[in-house]
């Protein structure tokens, strides 16, 4: 391929929002792109299909840099909730507000996933020289040849040329079953011994929301744990977490009696925020949740991965979705770093990507522990605010992990790896003692501290070059 | 079920050595057993052919202790080659001795996979209800009603009842596919980039080996590995391992002349060793290595994996088989244990295998590192003597990892988990003074170190329970 010849032919089988984003992306290079997406087109589906199966995202600043670059940042922007911190609902009732930042840009967007897709998908099919084929599932491919057949509507077959592929199929990929196919490909997948149920907490009467509106609402109890994202029309969409099995699950929970007792004891504000609780909880399907890592992510010049179809994550961190946004930013920069050697591109594209997939891995599954057990506890609330005290202290040199993560665009191994680095240093020089200086410095005995700030600051690191 | 009820009927799915261990030793508790096997019956190759295809084992201690309760340990030995120690192969030609234990009972016996096999199937079938069906491929199997369907030779089809099916089928096993399908079940399968050769040194023309027989060979250079095991017939099984792409490669040597040269350079002493080395080594295959972990090991009381199917490793242990076999006896023995309850056995299996079995992926991750690069340099040697002199002196409280893992029934957890510790406690304690203080102990100043003995032995561990 020399960048003289006729424009690539892409395949892009899936049109969830990382298909959409990359045909978009890809659009926009010139090439000619089809995109196959096994289920119906979301554009078409009534407003009540989609509140019953929608999920909420929580959109963060990887997610809004690559809608930002297509230019449809404002449009989808539009029809989330800003969510400036979340709301702890402690066992007693007891409220709290934590912010997600420290600035008004710290904030997240709460979406749901079909709104975010349609507008995507919208954008994508105004481009001339891309095409949607809804209903359309891979039933097999062509590592090789760049082929793959679908079956549509009707059982009708239709096979399907192109110059490469590009897998968004999700967690269970149809792409990465046959790339691999008889490959020495490495593959990992790993279910929670929790599921999931979703419910809802409707507006009042008068359109308004029953709780904070701007805010995630979360409910740690150890071994259950909900979380609850807000939507435009003043609902929050709920989702409860619990072990499969064992003395407080779902499996414990068969009865609307049961169901009522069980959230009375230990979530007793959610009764009167969700009508007909009991019914809606044993009506609801629970769902399962599975994190997937592999290799490799691409079949010479022919095959490639992004999203979920490469690095599955559970949802504790909300930032499967925006990783998956990232994933096609990072692809489409190294197609066009490297215009005439395609297996170049998806070979450093790899490169760039896996070990960061593999570290938000881990990060999701710490913040579960901190999600369900920690966020309510006084020694996390307290070692939250000095992060934060330190962070304002030295803004470039010390940053917290929830914010390199979800706040910037630091690539995920190296905030784990600076997290570590100041993990290690607040356990060295001890979480009390730089509470104390810090706060001494907020409160303004600036030069009566000044020594031992001093000496905090020599120990925290080097500027950050991009948070 | 109870135990006044007919005796249960029992599938097998696979008759490697532990399929045919396990059918013996459900053949001895009464059990109705059929073993359905996807290749021809082993004890019908020809020896060729048998030498051909055949892969070396090292049986050990627990491997040992599976086949004595079955009363078919002495058979096994008289096929086998006793191996005290290894001889490791240097670059410049020097061989060095290192013993495999401390005394005459810590060797392992080089066997070949098929020798093995052979006299397991034998044993198992002089039992009258015990059934061997070869060349039966399984197609499916319905996990909930214990069926499972063969294709035979001349494509034809069977169905085969049963109470409970036991996946004995290897690392790719169709039962555990079946078993997991739309589970919630954790799957982990990762490929060494490296990939092996086999290749074999003859004996002389008098029969006797051109090598030191009762020994296996190690030719450690980092980035490639050469294993030798002995056989009966004065020949050595010799595997090289190396990776598949790279400068020093599979993939770079795809000539006689390269092959030529890569040895000459790498391994001087081989090509003198194997005749017609260059054209034997284009000829054969190069495989591939693959480790997995998986969970669930069973489906309620319907189906249960043993061996490869549910833990692959790689080779560098020589425990593969090892742990494969003691998973028979553990299975074994919680049926016994739970005569009325054969998913609570199932259950009970697991829990007591799983841990053991990651541990041991662990264990033989970290003897891949030890053997290509360490098991050749001096810190590693005197680390070793250390470790031997720490056990002679405190044998029941210092016992060298190789031991544990190798030559006792310890759970290899617990294995790690020890040799963690005993690390640490000779980081804390400094190499060099345990040294010192051991070897004069050793040499008879015992007077003089009795102190500093003492504070040693203050701090190793509690005498072994079963060591």
């Amino acid at each position: 391929m020399t960048t003289n010849a006729a424009p690539p032919h892409v395949l892009i089988v899936g049109a969830g929002p990382a298909g959409a984003l990359m045909a978009i992306l890809l659009g926009r290079r010139g090439y000619q792109v089809d995109v196959f997406e096994r289920r119906a087109d979301p554009r078409q589906l009534a407003d009540t299909e989609v509140e019953r199966r929608s999920i909420n995202l929580g959109l963060s600043h990887r997610g809004i840099t690559a809608l930002t670059r297509v230019g449809v940042i404002d449009d989808v922007m539009r029809t989330s909730v800003r969510a400036k911190g979340r709301v702890i609902h402690a066992s007693d009732g007891r409220l709290t507000f934590q912010p997600y930042g420290s600035n008004e840009r710290e904030i997240l967007y709460s979406i749901s996933r079909i709104a975010l897709n349609r507008e995507l998908i919208r954008r994508a099919d105004e481009m001339e020289n891309v095409r949607f084929r809804f209903e359309m599932r891979c039933e097999e491919l062509d590592r090789d040849a760049g082929t793959a057949m679908f079956r549509g509507p009707d059982d009708r077959r239709e096979h399907v040329d192109s110059d490469f592929i590009v897998g968004a199929d999700g967690a269970y990929s149809t792409v990465r079953l046959w790339m691999h196919r008889n490959e020495r490909a490495d593959f990992h997948q790993e279910y929670l011994d929790w599921g999931y149920k979703e419910l809802l907490i409707p507006a009042d009467a008068d359109g308004r929301s029953r709780i904070e509106l701007e805010a995630l609402h979360i409910w740690p109890r150890g071994n259950a744990l909900i979380v609850s994202h807000p939507n435009p029309n003043g609902s929050h969409t709920v989702t409860v977490f619990m072990p499969w099995e064992g003395e407080r699950s779902f499996s414990a929970l068969q009865t609307e009696a049961q169901v009522t007792r069980f959230f009375e004891e230990v979530f007793p504000d959610l009764p009167e925020l969700v009508p007909d609780l009991a019914a809606e909880f044993l009506a609801h399907p629970t769902g399962s949740l599975v994190a997937t890592r592999t290799a490799p992510w691409h079949h010479r010049d022919r095959c490639v991965l992004i999203g979920d179809g490469c690095h599955a994550v559970y949802p504790f961190y909300g930032q499967g979705m925006n990783a998956a946004l990232e994933d096609c930013l990072v692809l489409d920069d190294e197609l066009g770093r490297h215009p005439d050697d395609r297996a170049a591109a998806f070979r450093a594209y790899q490169r760039a990507r896996k070990a960061n997939t593999d570290a938000l891995l881990e990060l999701v599954k710490r913040n579960f522990d901190e999600l369900r057990d920690t966020a309510n506890q006084p020694s996390f609330v307290a070692r939250k605010k000095v992060d934060l005290l330190l962070h304002r202290l030295f803004p470039d040199r010390w940053i917290p992990l929830y914010t390199m993560v979800v706040h910037s665009t630091m690539p995920y191994a190296e905030a784990l790896e600076r997290h570590k680095k100041q993990e290690a240093l607040l356990r060295k020089l001890g979480v009390d003692a730089v509470l104390a200086v810090s706060l001494a410095v907020v409160v303004g005995a600036r030069r009566l501290v000044s020594r031992r700030k001093r000496r905090v600051a020599a120990q925290v690191q080097a500027p950050l070059p991009n948070a």
